[in-house]
C-alpha cells in the first residue's frame, strides 16, 4: 500500500481555486520519510510549534465553555459553505476566512482538519454551467463525472480496508505531528444512471448523508476533540422554523431526538439533516463533542468557527452530560413568568419578602461566612488584595446588608402601581397611568457577592423578574445567597422570580438575549459598563461610563465656601464618577487669595494639577499641561482651566464634560440661576458638592444606579428606573365611531387629581 | 514596443496567492489579437456583458449619492490592506471578499481596476521571515530583490515614455472592453544601500508615495470616474485623532488644505498621508473622484468598496464643488445648540413660536401649495394613487394643520420646566427634579409634506433640537415649510433649532450619528419603523413596528356590548396598528345567541375569518386555519381563538401579543380587575374599543407616537415623550462629609410637595 502526504492550501482548478488536499505518493509504509517532511514543511505557511496534548480524547465535553479546551478540532465544510448561494462559482471570501480562522486556531497549538466535499458541489456548479453553455448534457455528465473522480480523496471503503484505514491514519497524524492542517476531501458521490426527461437529475444527486458520516468517522478514528459540521442550516430546532414556537436548540442531548427539526430553506432537505444529526450522535458516542452550525451567514462566517471554539452560542452543540439546572433559556422564562406573579402580589407582600430576606441573612450568617470563606480560599494568591476585600463578607457586611434591604423594603410601598395621570375621557370612560415593572432585568456584577441580596430586593420592590449573573470567583456566596433569595420569595409562591445564571453562561451570549431580557445594569468598574454596552444587542444598558464633573468658581464666590466644595468634591473619594475632574475658575479670580487659597489646600491633599491650555498661558512656570479637557482622573489629580464668565463656563461643561454633573459656586443667584437652567447635565448643582450626586443622598431610597442616558432615566437612579408605566381604560362599551365628526359624543379629556407623593 | 496582456486573478507564490497581474507579451502593436482575446476571456470568470459607458467623463463628483454613477472605478489596495496585521502573510480573507465586491461592481456593468503594492509589502514580510529564520541579510536582501523585481509592472517610467504609456492604455482599454478586470501592480520600491547597524532598513524602505501617485496617475489617464484608495487609515482628520475635537473629515474640498491631519497609528505615517492626498488632489484636478478609506477594518472589509460605490459615508471623499448648505454635522450642531436655547425660552415665547408658524401655514397658502404643486408635478407617473394624494396639500389640509398646531402650542405650556419631586435633603439643600428636553431628536418621515410643520411644532413645544428627514419626492414643500418653520423660530432668535436635512444624506448614514442625535423617530409604515430600528446605531428609537391587539370576550360578557366593541375595533380602520387582530373567545360562548351575532356581524362587514387551532377543532366546516397565531393582518381579516378562561386569555397574549393594546369584555369586574392587573401590555382596557389607544384620544394633547418599548415612554406618547428629567440641587455650602458618621448634620430627606397638573 501507498501512503499518502497531503499538500495543504488552496490549488487553481479550472481558473478557480479549490481547497484541496493533494495526494502524493511517498512510501509504501505509512511512515514518511525525512526527505517528504521537507517537502511538506515548505508547503506549510504555519511556524513549527510543538505543543503537547493538554487534554486526554475519550469523553466529549460536558458543556460549551470547555470547548476551548479542545486540542484537535476537525472542521467539515458542507456544499453550501464552499459554494455560492447564486450558483456562482466558489465561496472565495468565506473559504479565505474559513482559512484564516483555522489558522489561527492551528496557531494556538491546536491539531486542525479541513474536511470538505465541497469538489462535489462545485464541479456540480461548473458542470451545470458548462451544461447550459455549450456540452451536450450526455457528455458534460460523462466529462464531470472523470474530473469529479480524479479528485476523490476519502470514500468509505477507505474505512472498511484495515491497511487503508491505518495508512490514512499515519498519514494525518504524521501531517498533524507536523503542525499541518491537513485538508481531506470526503466524498461519496453516486451518479445513478440518468433516467429520461431528467437531464440533470444525475449531476444533483450528491449523498451529502455519507459525507458526513464519513466525517464523523474520521473525526472519531483520529481521536478528536470538536468536530464542527458547517452548512447553511443553523443548527436544530424544537419545532419547524418559522413556526410561531421555534426556536433553535443551544444544547442537545442523545434522549431528545424525538423533539428534533431543522431549516426548511437549507439545500440540505430533510434527509441531510437527520444524517447530519445521526452522524452528530455517532461521533458523540466515540467521544467527540459537535457543533452543527450555519458557515454561510456573511456577517458570522468570518468568525464562526473561533466562536465556536471560544464556547459562544453558535448552532447546536450536542452533549451527553445533560447539566442539572434548567437552562438560561428555561431561567429567563421563569423569570418572566415568576416577575408577573410578583408584579401582582400587594406592595406589603413584597415587602415582607424583603424583610424576610434580611432576617435570612443575618440567621443564616454562618452558612454564608462559611460558603464565603471557601470562595476566598480558592481566590487566595489568584486574586489581588483589593477585589480579595471585595470578594470576602463578614457579619457586619452582612448586617447593614440587611439594613440597607429593609430601607427598600420601606421605598418599595410607593413603587409599583402608583398612579401617575387620570383622564375623564367621556362618562364613564376613564383613564389611568400607573407604574408597573419593565419585566426582565439581567444584572451583571463583579466579585462583590454582597451585591446579589442587594440586587434581589431591589428586582422584587419593583416587582421586576431578574436574572443575576455573578463573577465566577464569588460562585459559593453567589449559590447560598441566592437560594435564601429564593426562600424568602417562597413565602409568597415567587420563589422562580429572581434566577442565578450559571457561571458558564458566557456574559456576551446573555447580552444578546433580546426577547427574554428588557434591561441591562452592569454594576461593577465603567470598564465592565462599556463592555456590556458595547455586547447589549437591543437591550438597554442602564449605567454610565465615565463622569467628567465640573465646578465653576464664579468670580461673585464666597472665599469661604469654594475651598470647602472643591476638597470636597475632589477629595473625599477621588474614585468615584461623582467626584470633581475639572475646576473651571473665572479669569478675575486668578492671582486673587481666593485662588491661592484653593491652590493651597489641593497642595496639602496633594493633589496633581493639570492646566487647560489657557491656565497654562497664564503661569510662567505651568504645571503639566493636560493631555486631554476631557479626562475622568479618578484618583487626586485635578485640571484646572480659566474661563471668561458663566458662558464659557457652560460652553466649556457642554464642550468636554459627560453631562454627569456640574457644580457653580456663586453668591450671585441670577448667576447660579442661569447655570441651573442652561447646563445640560443630569445634575446640576449650586453651592454643593459634586459627590451629593447619588440616589442615597438625593433620597431615593434605594439606589440602582446613576444614568448618564437621557432616555428612561437620567442621573441617580431609584426604584422608578426600574418602572414602566401601562395605560387602564375602563369603560362600558365604548367605540371610537361614537366620537367622530357625527357621533353622539365629544372628548371631555379632564385631567382628575392623583395621590401625591407621601410627605412627611 | 510589446503590448501586454495581463491576466487577473490570484496567482500562487509561494505557497500564497498573489493578486497578481500576469504579464503576456501578445504584440508589437497595442492592438490584441483575437487568439489572445479568446485567451483571455477562458481566464475571465466573469460573464461578458457589454454595457454602454453612462457617464461622460471629464468632471469629479459633487457629492457622495453620485459616486452610485461612477462607471469606471480603480481601486487601489494599500500593503496594509494586502498584507496581515500580525505580519503573518498575505489577508487572504480581506483579499478575497476585496475581490468578491470588485467582481460584485463588474457584474453591474461597471469596469473595475484593481491597483496594488502589496507585492512589496508582502514580498518585504516573507523576506524578513527569512532572514530571522535562516539566511543572512544581505543574502536574503539580494534574493528578495530579485523575485520582486520579476513582478514589478507599472513604474513612474512607464508614464513617462509616451509610446509605454500609450501601450499600457490601450491593453487596459481592450481588457476593460472584454470585461476583464485588469489588476495592475504598481511598484517604485528603492533599495538604498544598506548603512552599517541598521540590517533591516534596506526592507523597509518603501516608497508608498510614489504608488499612490502612480494610483492616481493611471486613474487619470485612464479618464477613471473613481478612485478609491484602501490603506489603514481612517480618512483625514481635523485634528490630530485622538485630541478632543478630532473629527473625521466626510468631505474634503482642495481650498480646506490647511487643516487636514490623519490617523497616527497607521503604517502610512505622515509623509505618506501628505503624498495620499497630493495624489487625491492630482486626481480629482484630473476630473477624478477619490474616496480615501480604511481597508482593514474586519468588520467592514467585507463590503467597504460597495458602500463607498453606494453612496455612503466611508472615509474621506474629495470633492471640488462645495455644496452651498451646511454639512450634516454642522446641522447637528446647530440644531443642539438651537435646542439648548429653545428651551430656556419661557413656556410663552415657545407657544408664541407654534402659534406664529401656524399663522404663516394659512398666510402663505399660496406659496406652499405652489411648491406642492410642483413636486406632484415630478411624481405624476411615478408614485401610486395613495401615495400622491398623502403627498398633496391643499387649502383644507393646511387649516387643520394650523388647527393641530395651535393645540400642540396649547398643550407645551406645561412640558418643559415641571417639577416632578422636590426634596429637603438638609436645611437649605433643596433637590428639584425638573422635566428638560431630550436634546436633539432625527425625526425621519416619508412622503407626507404635513408631518413637517407638525413634528416641528411638537419639538420647539418640548424645547428639542430638531433633525429633519423628508422623503425626496416632497422636497419643495418641505422645503418652503421648513423656510416658514424658521422664520417663525426666529421671532424668539432660535431659528436654528430646525434644520431640514438635505435629500442626498442617506437614513443610514444619520441613524449611525451617535454623538449627535439623542432620539430617532421613524413617522411612516411600520416597515420604516423596523428599517430604522434596524439601522440605528446606539441611538434609541420611538415607535412601534406591529400591533397584535386582543379582545377576549369573557363568559360574562353583555350581549349589546360585544359586537358593537368587536365591529369598531376590527371594522373602523383595520390598517390602523390599534385594529384588533384576534378575537379570543369563552368555550362557553361557542354555539350561543351572543357568538351567532358576532359571526353575522363580521360576515356582514366582510371579514374573512381565521381560525386558530382550537376554534378549528370546534368546528365541522372550519375557515382556513390560521398560519401562525401572531399575525398582524391590517386588514379586514380576523383570527378568532377558543380560551377557557380568563387566565387561559392571558396566557394567549403574553404568548402570541405583541403588547400594545388588550382588551376584556365583561361585566364581571373582578374578572375586568383580574385581567386589567394581570396583562402586561402598554394599553389594558376593559369594555372599550381597543381603538382608543391613541394619543389625541388619551387626551396627550398632541401625539409624538406610539411606543411599544418598555424603556421610557410606553403606549401613546405625547410631549412627555420628548422629555427627560434633570436634577436641581440648591445649597449653600453643603459638603457630604458633613454628613458623614461623626459630621454635624443628618438627611432629612423630606418629599416636599409639587404642584399638580392643571385639572380643569
Amino acid at each position: 500500500m501507498l501512503s499518502q502526504v497531503y499538500r495543504c492550501g488552496f490549488q487553481p482548478f479550472n481558473q478557480h481555486l479549490l481547497p484541496w488536499v493533494q495526494c502524493t505518493t511517498v512510501s509504501r509504509s505509512h511512515c514518511i520519510q525525512p526527505s517528504v517532511i521537507r517537502h511538506v514543511r515548505s508547503w506549510s505557511n504555519i511556524p513549527f510549534i510543538t505543543v503537547p496534548l493538554s487534554r486526554t480524547h475519550g469523553k466529549s465535553f460536558a458543556h460549551r465553555g470547555e470547548l476551548k479546551h479542545a486540542k484537535r478540532i476537525v472542521v467539515k465544510l458542507g456544499s453550501a459553505v464552499v459554494t455560492r448561494g447564486d450558483e456562482c462559482g466558489l465561496a472565495l471570501g468565506r473559504l479565505a476566512s474559513i482559512v484564516e480562522q483555522v489558522s489561527v486556531l492551528q496557531n494556538q497549538g491546536r491539531e486542525m482538519m479541513l474536511v470538505t466535499s465541497g469538489a462535489v458541489a462545485f464541479g456540480k456548479q461548473r458542470l451545470r454551467h458548462e451544461i447550459l453553455l455549450s456540452q451536450s448534457v450526455r457528455q458534460a455528465l460523462h466529462s464531470g463525472q472523470n474530473q469529479l473522480k480524479e479528485m476523490i480523496l476519502v470514500t468509505n471503503l477507505d474505512f472498511h480496508d484495515e491497511q487503508k484505514r491505518r495508512n490514512l491514519n499515519g498519514t494525518l497524524h504524521e501531517l498533524l505531528r507536523m503542525n499541518i492542517v491537513p485538508i481531506v476531501n470526503t466524498n461519496d458521490a453516486v451518479v445513478p444512471p440518468a433516467e429520461p426527461n431528467s437531464d440533470l437529475q444525475g449531476v444533483n444527486v450528491i449523498s451529502v448523508k455519507d459525507n458526513d458520516s464519513l466525517a464523523a468517522r474520521l473525526a472519531v478514528e483520529m481521536k478528536t476533540d470538536l468536530l464542527i459540521v458547517l452548512s447553511d442550516v443553523e443548527g436544530l430546532f424544537d419545532s419547524p422554523p418559522g413556526s410561531d414556537d421555534a426556536k433553535l436548540i443551544d444544547i442537545f442531548y442523545p434522549g431528545d431526538q424525538q423533539s428534533v427539526t431543522f431549516g426548511t430553506k437549507s439545500r440540505v432537505g430533510m434527509g441531510g439533516m437527520e444524517a447530519k444529526v445521526k452522524a452528530a450522535l455517532w461521533a458523540l458516542q466515540g467521544g467527540t463533542s459537535v457543533v452543527i452550525a450555519n458557515g454561510t451567514h456573511p456577517k458570522v462566517s468570518g468568525h464562526v468557527i473561533t466562536d465556536i471554539v471560544e464556547g459562544k452560542k453558535v448552532g447546536t452543540f450536542f452533549s451527553e452530560v445533560k447539566p442539572a439546572g434548567p437552562t438560561v433559556e428555561q431561567q429567563g422564562e421563569m423569570a418572566r413568568s415568576g416577575g408577573r406573579m410578583l408584579a401582582t402580589l400587594e406592595p406589603e407582600q413584597r415587602a415582607e419578602i424583603i424583610h424576610h430576606l434580611a432576617d435570612l441573612l443575618t440567621d443564616q450568617r454562618d452558612e454564608i461566612l462559611l460558603a464565603n470563606k471557601k470562595d476566598l480560599e480558592e481566590a487566595e494568591g489568584r486574586l489581588a488584595a483589593p477585589l480579595l476585600k471585595r470578594l470576602s463578607l463578614s457579619t457586619s457586611k452582612l448586617n447593614s446588608l440587611a439594613i440597607g434591604l429593609r430601607q427598600i423594603a420601606a421605598s418599595s410601598q410607593d413603587s409599583v402601581g402608583r398612579v401617575l395621570r387620570r383622564t375623564r375621557i367621556a362618562k364613564n370612560l376613564e383613564l389611568e397611568q400607573v407604574t408597573v415593572p419593565i419585566g426582565v432585568l439581567l444584572v451583571i456584577f463583579e466579585s462583590r457577592p454582597d451585591c446579589l441580596p442587594q440586587v434581589a430586593a431591589l428586582a422584587i420592590a419593583s416587582g421586576n423578574g431578574l436574572l443575576l449573573k455573578g463573577g465566577k470567583e464569588a460562585a459559593h456566596s453567589n449559590r447560598i445567597l441566592h437560594l435564601l433569595t429564593q426562600e424568602a420569595l417562597s413565602i409568597h409562591g415567587v420563589k422562580e422570580a429572581v434566577q442565578l445564571v450559571n457561571t458558564r453562561e458566557e456574559v456576551e451570549d446573555l447580552c444578546r438575549l433580546d426577547k427574554m431580557i428588557d434591561l441591562i445594569i452592569p454594576r461593577g468598574s465603567s470598564q465592565l459598563v462599556r463592555d456590556i454596552q458595547k455586547a447589549a444587542k437591543g437591550i438597554p444598558v442602564m449605567g454610565h461610563s465615565e463622569g467628567i464633573c465640573h465646578m465653576y468658581v464664579d468670580s461673585e464666590a464666597s472665599v469661604d465656601k469654594v475651598t470647602r466644595l472643591v476638597r470636597d468634591s475632589k477629595c473625599e473619594y477621588p474614585a468615584a464618577c461623582n467626584a470633581l475632574e475639572t475646576l473651571l475658575i473665572h479669569r478675575d479670580l486668578l492671582r486673587t487669595p481666593l485662588f491661592d487659597q484653593i491652590i493651597d489646600m489641593l497642595r496639602v491633599e496633594q493633589v496633581k494639577i493639570h492646566a487647560g491650555p489657557k491656565f497654562a498661558s497664564y503661569l510662567t512656570f505651568s504645571p503639566s499641561e493636560v493631555k486631554s479637557l476631557r479626562t475622568e482622573y479618578g484618583d487626586l489629580e485635578l485640571c484646572i482651566e480659566v474661563v471668561d464668565n458663566v458662558q464659557d463656563a457652560i460652553d466649556h461643561i457642554h464642550k468636554y464634560g459627560s453631562s454627569h454633573t456640574d457644580v457653580i459656586v456663586t453668591e450671585n443667584e441670577d448667576t447660579a440661576e442661569f447655570f441651573l437652567q442652561h447646563v445640560d447635565s443630569a445634575c446640576v448643582f449650586w453651592n454643593a458638592s459634586t459627590r451629593f450626586a447619588d440616589g442615597y443622598r438625593f433620597g431615593l431610597g434605594a439606589e440602582v444606579g446613576i444614568s448618564t442616558s437621557r432616555i428612561h432615566a437620567r442621573g441617580p437612579v431609584g426604584l422608578e428606573g426600574l418602572l414602566t408605566t401601562k395605560w387602564l381604560l375602563r369603560g362600558k362599551d365604548h367605540v371610537v365611531s361614537d366620537f367622530s365628526e357625527h357621533g353622539s359624543l365629544k372628548y371631555l379629556h379632564e385631567n382628575l387629581p392623583v395621590p401625591q407623593r407621601n410627605t412627611n
